[in-house]
């Protein structure tokens, strides 16, 4: 294999233990909030008929399948997302119980330009309730962001919420009828908070042509407070209840000062029919939503052929991580080993064996230096590593019924009884306070 | 989408909550394991440049790799398994700290004839040691093999063992040389078990042109112990003396009494270049290795470009859990919930959110039925779910402090105060009994 073949493709990366042992362990965390509240795992398959995901994305979402013919000559094509696959597999499975709920995490491929931050390979992360069309389901989705938020420790945080049905009447009110227009003004309406107001209004009248009083008014209104909205429509608007409604659940469910009302709130995504949702972390300004999604309940119905509703988050799993790093809260690691247990060579290799299980059967990840090289070197092994504690039996050791237990950062090193290894491999890595390659 | 495109593709499959959970739960005790003993995680991309993959698997391999060209024109391939993007991570990653000690779980492609357990769409799950050339290496493998099954519970097992340089020097005492014809008889070799042994040593002579007199002396030799390979070997004989250092690091290492010398496992791939391994479970006699590999010293160089000696153990992810099926220890979930909330309206709405979290707070996955279904209902669903207890709060219940729990298989209720209601609810668990979906 050439050289520079040995890179991964353009848009596709390698993910080394340093950046995959915290990400896996901030996936474990989300995956226990998730099933905390009794949503299930599932998995569906990377590859799907064509015919499943063209039209579903919008013409740039068709262009950046990938897609081709298999052996058979089959039109198939890698997924794009986990949602429209969701919609298949509950098409297939009739004798699934409703409500469903689920949770999904996997990786999606998409053709896109790479850009920092951007690949053509990422992971989605997506819960979501099937069958349920009650507000419960909707407050149930926020309290899982908040659940998530909290177990991953990112501080303060504001889950923003708006309502689909909420917005179509302000539309109206403001004279913009008909699928299309709605679509386009709601996909501009998005991108405020990445340009400014006045842009998203000029756009609004140059792009779908609203007249520019009403563009004017309808950015005052979606970027004031619930009582602009309140002054504009009727008492019993249904997307105003459902958005009171909502928040009056949020009140009950203990979340209430999380959840901030903001009717600029759009989502791109054509298919969102009521509460709709972005988080954003308080400590990172700027940073864009970690998690989002809404309502969707006519997409099962256009898939599946079920008139199923349904509401889901979708977590942005690289954004999360890089907010979990910029808040200081990943620890780097090279090994999941706490500690390593050098070779001294054959006339100790009983101990060294002995010992290294003694310490696993503790609960303590433990690296076995797998070769014969002097110690000064498997030390620098073991600095590589992020690992601090190493344990050593040479010949007067083993005679004796001793381990060497040795404090790499400090230098510090004692000779203690093989049976109470453990005890004082926990006692030696708390003097260390090594928690990661950080230390090195 | 039209009704039969709702199914998967040929091949793959749907894995659908009541499957997905048990072997998540397996993969995560498998994974626990790994990094028990230092094994690091490690991800790939799903997509590779095809000039990586292709002449890696043989004529047959190379045939069945979902092939293709990208947005770029590029020749790009579904990977083949897990081995081969590790040895191209090695290559474009010279930063990597030798001895390298990887884990992968991940989804490899096959456009194989679909048949019964063979899919196109399958995991794999590795662990390999790079850059270590030394035979504790080899004997770490072993040990990671036995408690790996241990984790599991599988009941006894034995842990087949033998050497391709020992092989080889047999091939060579039986006139057998050549790349060609060594690796040719080594594939046949490995059709022991599958078919008997008349026949292998019968394709010997016709496919590899074997004489029948020394045919047959090799497979009374391969199929008796290692006094057969002593009496015909020099004692020197590298191949044996590194099976024999093996079983005394096994000794060492505690597990001398599960690893068992096998002459006649061989390994079909033709890149292993010493130790080699397969494993068997007892309770389960006919039904294939479950988790097998060896040492491939070569492969490194030849992709990479850098001399590395390597060993690793694959394990068929499919088969084991398959054989966890068989042996009763699979316990089939539609939910990872372990009781549910019912839903009783607006009325106790606030109670009854309090209620679901104290329970989470407690660590107890705890469904909330996300509606507002009659009771009969919404306990017909909990139990469609293998969820037993169910606590309702009506509104005498909500006036009192109250919590009703309700086991569903016994029928049994009682009212407690809601401030005990995770101890309640424990105890509700141990007396039911349920412990899935089979108790239903």
């Amino acid at each position: 294999v050439k050289k520079e073949d040995l890179q991964p493709l353009k848009g596709f990366r390698d993910e080394l233990p340093a950046e995959r042992i915290p990400k896996q362990a901030m996936l474990g965390t989300i995956a226990r909030v998730f099933e905390s509240y009794g949503f299930a795992p599932l998995d569906s398959p990377a590859l799907e008929r064509a015919s499943v995901l063209v039209g579903k994305y919008g013409e740039e979402g068709d262009r950046l399948l990938y897609r081709f013919r298999d052996h058979g000559d089959r039109d198939v094509a890698l997924r794009y997302d986990l949602t429209v696959p969701l919609a298949r597999v509950i098409g297939s499975h009739p004798e699934l119980t409703m409500p469903f709920k689920r949770y999904q995490i996997g990786k999606v491929w998409r053709a896109e330009r790479p850009a920092r931050g951007r690949f053509r390979e990422f992971m989605q992360c997506d819960v979501d309730i099937l069958g349920a069309g009650s507000l419960l389901a909707d407050c149930e989705c926020l309290q899982v962001i908040c659940s998530v938020l909290e177990a991953l420790g990112v501080g303060a945080f504001r889950v923003e919420v708006n309502n689909r049905k909420l917005l179509n009447a302000l539309l109206a009110h403001f004279a913009i009828s008909g699928r299309d227009r709605v679509h386009a003004s709601l996909r501009i309406l998005d991108k405020l908070g990445k340009i400014p107001a006045e842009d998203v209004r000029d756009l609004l009248v140059s792009e779908v042509r609203w007249t520019p009083e009403n563009a004017a008014g309808f950015m005052d209104c979606v970027t004031g407070g619930l009582g602009e909205a309140k002054a504009r429509l009727p008492a019993d608007d249904p997307g105003l209840a459902e958005l009171e409604q909502l928040l009056e659940l949020a009140e009950l469910a203990g979340i209430r000062e999380r959840v901030h009302v903001n009717l600029s709130i759009a989502r791109g995504l054509d298919y969102y029919t009521g509460t709709i949702y972005e988080t954003f972390l308080t400590e990172l300004p700027g940073f864009g939503s970690v998690m989002s999604g809404g309502r969707y309940d006519d997409l099962l119905k256009h898939i599946a052929g079920r008139d199923l509703p349904a509401i889901g988050v979708s977590l942005g799993i690289s954004r999360l991580f890089a907010g979990l790093h910029e808040l200081g809260l990943v620890a780097p690691a090279a090994s999941p080993a706490r500690v390593m247990v050098a070779s001294y060579g054959a006339e100790t290799a009983r101990e060294t064996l002995a010992c290294a299980k003694a310490l696993r059967d503790a609960g303590l990840p433990t690296d076995s230096f797998p070769g014969d090289a002097k110690l000064g070197k498997q030390f620098k092994h073991a600095h590589r590593l992020g690992v601090d504690v190493v344990c050593i039996i040479g010949p007067e050791e083993a005679e004796q019924g001793l381990v060497r237990v040795k404090v790499l950062s400090s230098g510090d090193q004692r000779d203690v009884p093989a049976a109470g290894i453990a005890d004082e491999v926990n006692r030696a890595l708390e003097k260390s306070g090594a928690t990661g390659i950080e230390s090195g």
